[in-house]
């Protein structure tokens, strides 16, 4: 969490040479980083680490009060290892570790503060993750990249020098000397509603205080005595859900987590709806973005209250949303993106005072929004961009991240291309009959028996299928509620499989009379899954909804696809809340997706979430994606006349077993050849 | 107002050799600067000039819409100064110039814009005042040093691309590109607030915008279309009364001046009851800040609605003040200026944003708050240093301003000491039974006659003297209202001359007997200046109050000749209202300030108010008055065992004659020798 001074010159064995009393100097090696060097008796661990570039925490500057700085002296290591380390060459334990250890808790076998223990002889000295300054991140996936901890603001400890009349620099100006002499840091600066505060905060530190320095220059917090953490909140802004994440800036650990409705919803569903309220209604603009930012501010003391942590010790803030919800949230009149040619105010990342958009958190907290790579491709597919990496990647990807709207990222580190293509809420289960969010009592798993056209079900919050014996005891399997966006692609891919829909989507009305489940429903026909209350079933709106949505993502895919000049891909990812439910055997068959080895699609789970916890912990990373985002080839599905050709054509429902041949066997089972499969086979669709 | 890029080469005449074919090239020269140089035909008058480094304006950037490059070509020029310069050395007017001519009025003989006219011979070029980029400020009074208008804001008129589809750059991305291409900027930056008009104003001006650029980074404010006059406002907040200059940014002229009281007046009479009333009352200090910050508010409308400006043109802000009223106009708690060791919050000069102290201004307007010297010499001294420039001087300077407090400073180019003595409001007319303040109706010159002891006197407003024959009948002859501070100075002076006052300030009684304008007032006796309603009298406590406020100035002038190694200056300089009023004579007599000769005397009228302005117009200042502050040596009163020494000693009433024998002959009377002149003497001053 916070760095030492970099003035002092390194003598690092391989670039100094042995000295004329080799003798005199001892040999440390750490671990596990096995940088190692030769220093005079008398030297602290904590220097020894610092001067050979060992990644060693301290916030209070080698006070001994702050315990980051904790090592473990190594005992009887190899002595081919050229180290003859024992607990005799250091120091002894002095008042200050027996200070720390009443105060903060005993040490272990060997352990020691680093800055403590002095050198006075070879030592092994091994470094636990939880006193490495830049600590990694270890995603879960095997296809995510690390990340280090290195994030833009650190703490500092200092003991500031006291007002004295006869010398009148100003509280201000003696605390940036100490951070300056005793940090090495350079000139600092710090926004009036820090200032406020600091008169008040150096006196009930009795001049002992602990800054949040932002980039080395910006003071942002200040706090009396050592403060050993702060945090910051990573927030997505989506059309739907607002999520945040509060996070521990040193561990990079998330300390809480929270989501809630996006308030907005009452003022029009769906993002273009809310455009058209701000065009409707003079000042609509100003009653969206107080909404949105009293949700965020919400999230902020909710997810502080669950980690226990005050508000105030939050310092830094990111946020990723679609280009809509990145300027309401920012309080940027989003008109000009609800019409042609979608201009954005501003594309680049930049930093606000969080204080802008309503969020009272520390005095100088800063917000930092994530870029938008377009119109319609926002800070969120940015954020996307950043969890996946696929700039890294030798291999060519495509990611999709399916909300209101998908953002459709294609390329690896050569080329990048994206786009967005209006897919409406129906993969959320929105404008869906008996559609329903992923939660307890939606139907979420769905097959259909190839003969006899039954269903076989499962229902969220319970882990039988409605066919096994014990569902119907189960009070789940009594009150299934709705279909959520997973059972519904599973549900109009399995009743395409079993012949229930024709390739143009409608359902075969003729079958009704082969089974109770396919009705009448108007002029047209549904197929019913559960007669309960309430009842559920596909109708034929639901299927068109589902049509439209799938072509509008697949004619994106296919565009970008087809810019690219390829017709197949090495690894899809799956992005979102749909992503993380959707069973990819079913996207592929329904044709969401284009054909990729079933083993190299995946789910990346909240990859705009994740983006944007990155950019809160690394500094690095908002340069970096502030780059790729310029790189990244932009291309408007509104304007492309190939987007509607695609669209259109993929419409039709394909039959499974013609777009992907291979996905029969992978799918479990045979494919029923159902009655009406002939006729099917000519209107199926064609694939480039 | 706005500056031409930088990166083309020069081709000045020095250091460029004569080119192959002397003939092709037109010999141009600019006058006032004398500057020339050779150049091929073609080229434009404005060009011609920024390549030579010639002050020439231009906000358009030579579209031939601003007109700022207006210039007039000389005819007839003396052959032998090497130019044969005449109307057809250029190209003729055209369609551009009739157009402005046609919009803006009509050109004088020989007038061009600069931009338009095109060199096809040799050309004699007289630039007038206001086409010049950086005009000086030309100063009333011979000491004081010439400003050029350099502000930190300048406009650029921009034709930004308009946005296409097929290029997804925001429209700030577009905006930044015009202001690089246009003119040479590099990256630019806005703020938030800024950035939420953007959009439309683009849309507004069609894509043609001026821009507000600080220190060539910043955009500060958009307007659509061409725009001409950008302005920002000096603050000068004193304890009583709070004042504000708006300026023309780019003329440096000022359009409009105001003041108003204090409104804290309510919450406490001077600095240290305010503290008090903040040390008392919880959130004492929001209130005081409220109050101040809503009298800014006020007066920025109030001078914006006098000049005919809108405040959304007002883009920068400069403010002085005393250390407390400083503190209190940012909202920074000022309670630790109230008690030792009178610790600053912050001494540096520094940015911030101009809403944060609730002004509506530009969206992106800055307020810089100028440098604190120490806890008890403000940023109010800071802007009196700017002002008068004893840094830059040979002679000795003494600048005393009075106010609430006295603010002195000593020093030369060598050598500056700084320090605050507690006057308290008596030379300003408070806390004196009959004081009021400079206005029509107070006295504010006052004789007593040796002999008689009879008074006349001069009111404001009325250019007799009271024992005029006229006087009686003028209706402000009649109602004197009170005495107003530099009337007490004299008519305390007066009555030591007289020989009414004791040298220990005692009023003497025994001359009731002598002269009915003597009488008794309590246990005390009381001067008679006016019988009439209200009666005007200098009681036994007005002396007391005046001995107190003169020996704790002349104490604090006295400790920093001492700290100097002096006992005389140079040259002495009265700031503020008080200092504008005051006769130096009396001022000498009475021991408010050393000796020097009367000639070397000045008042400097509202020097802070004008260093302020200083700092609104010149850039550079502003670097330089932060550095010239760190190296003035402060001297605290409080501590200085001196201090009070010199103030006892200062209690004292001087016989003029005693003090300064050559002001018996300048102040046009012979000092009469009065009764008590014996036992006076005995008690005299003795001065170092």
């Amino acid at each position: 969490m916070t760095v030492l001074p970099e003035r002092l010159s390194v003598t690092e064995e391989t670039s100094t040479p042995k000295t004329s009393a080799p003798s005199a100097q001892h040999m440390i090696a750490f671990s596990p980083s096995g940088k190692r060097g030769h220093f005079a008796a008398g030297v602290s661990v904590l220097e020894a680490a610092r001067r050979l570039g060992v990644d060693l925490d301290s916030v209070c500057g080698g006070r001994g009060i702050c315990g980051r700085c904790r090592v473990a002296l190594v005992e009887g290591a190899d002595v081919k290892r050229d180290i003859v380390s024992a607990a005799t060459h250091a120091s002894p334990p002095g008042a200050v570790e027996e200070r720390y250890a009443r105060l903060r808790g005993a040490f272990g076998p060997g352990e020691r503060l680093g800055c403590q223990a002095l050198i006075c002889g070879d030592l092994l000295v091994d470094v636990p993750p939880e006193s490495q300054l830049h600590r990694q991140v270890v995603r879960k996936r095997a296809e995510a990249y690390p990340v280090k901890v290195d994030p833009v603001v650190r703490l500092y400890y200092v003991e500031v020098a006291p007002p004295d009349m006869a010398d009148p620099a100003s509280d201000f100006r003696r605390l940036a000397k100490a951070l300056s002499e005793q940090w090495g840091l350079g000139e600092s600066s710090a926004r009036l509603p820090v200032l406020r505060g600091l008169q008040k905060i150096l006196r009930d530190g009795q001049f002992a205080v602990t800054a949040a320095v932002r980039h080395g220059r910006e003071i942002v917090a200040l706090y009396p005595g050592l403060k050993e953490r702060v945090c910051g909140l990573a927030f997505d802004i989506g059309s739907t859900t607002v999520a945040a994440h509060l996070c521990d800036l040193a561990s990079g650990n998330v300390l809480a987590s929270a989501g809630r409705m996006n308030p907005q919803i009452r003022l029009g569903e769906d993002l273009m709806s809310r455009v058209s309220y701000i065009m409707m209604n003079p000042g609509g603009d100003r009653e969206l973005t107080a909404a949105v930012q009293d949700a965020l501010a919400g999230l902020a003391r909710e997810t502080a209250a669950e980690a226990g942590v005050a508000t105030q010790d939050i310092v830094e803030v990111t946020i990723a949303g679609n280009p809509i919800m990145h300027h309401l949230a920012l309080g940027l009149d989003p008109s000009e993106l609800g019409m042609a040619p979608f201009a954005l105010t501003i594309d680049a990342g930049f930093d606000l005072p969080a204080a802008e958009i309503g969020l009272a958190l520390a005095p100088g907290a800063t917000a930092h929004a994530l870029p938008c790579i377009g119109g319609h491709v926002g800070a969120d597919a940015a954020a996307v961009v950043l969890c996946e990496g696929p700039y890294l990647s030798d291999e060519l990807r495509l990611i999709v991240d399916v909300g209101t709207n998908a953002e459709i990222v294609l390329g690896n580190r050569e080329r990048l291309l994206a786009c967005s293509s209006p897919t409406g809420p129906a993969f959320e289960g929105a404008q869906i009959s008996s559609g329903q969010r992923a939660a307890p009592g939606a139907i979420e798993r769905l097959r259909i028996d190839r003969e006899t056209l039954e269903p076989r079900f499962k229902v969220i919050g319970c882990d039988l299928w409605s066919d096994d014996p014990g569902f119907a005891a189960s009070a789940r399997g009594l009150s299934a509620t709705g279909i959520c966006g997973s059972g519904i692609i599973e549900a109009v891919a399995e009743m395409a499989i079993a012949g229930i829909l024709r390739p143009d989507g409608i359902i075969d009305g003729e079958l009704a009379a082969r089974s109770p489940r396919i009705v009448a429903d108007g002029r047209t026909f549904a197929y019913v899954i559960s007669q309960g209350e309430p009842r559920i079933a596909i109708t034929q709106g639901d299927i068109r909804a589902i049509q439209l949505a799938k072509a509008a993502l697949y004619a994106g895919v296919k565009l970008l696809l087809e810019r690219y000049g390829v017709d197949k891909v090495d690894r899809i990812t799956l992005a979102g809340a749909f992503g993380s439910h959707i069973d990819p055997l079913y996207a592929m068959a329904l044709g969401l997706i284009p054909d990729c080895a079933l083993d190299k699609v995946a789910s990346a789970g909240n990859a705009a979430g994740t983006g944007a916890r990155i950019a809160l912990l690394n500094a690095a990373s908002r340069r970096e994606i502030g780059e790729v985002v310029q790189r990244i080839e932009k291309v408007e599905t509104a304007i492309e006349p190939r987007f509607q050709a695609h669209f259109v054509e993929a419409m039709a429902i394909p039959h499974a077993s013609d777009a992907f041949p291979h996905l029969e066997s992978r799918l479990g089972i045979s494919f029923a050849r159902a009655p009406s499969a002939e006729p099917r086979r000519r209107g199926g669709r064609r694939r480039g």
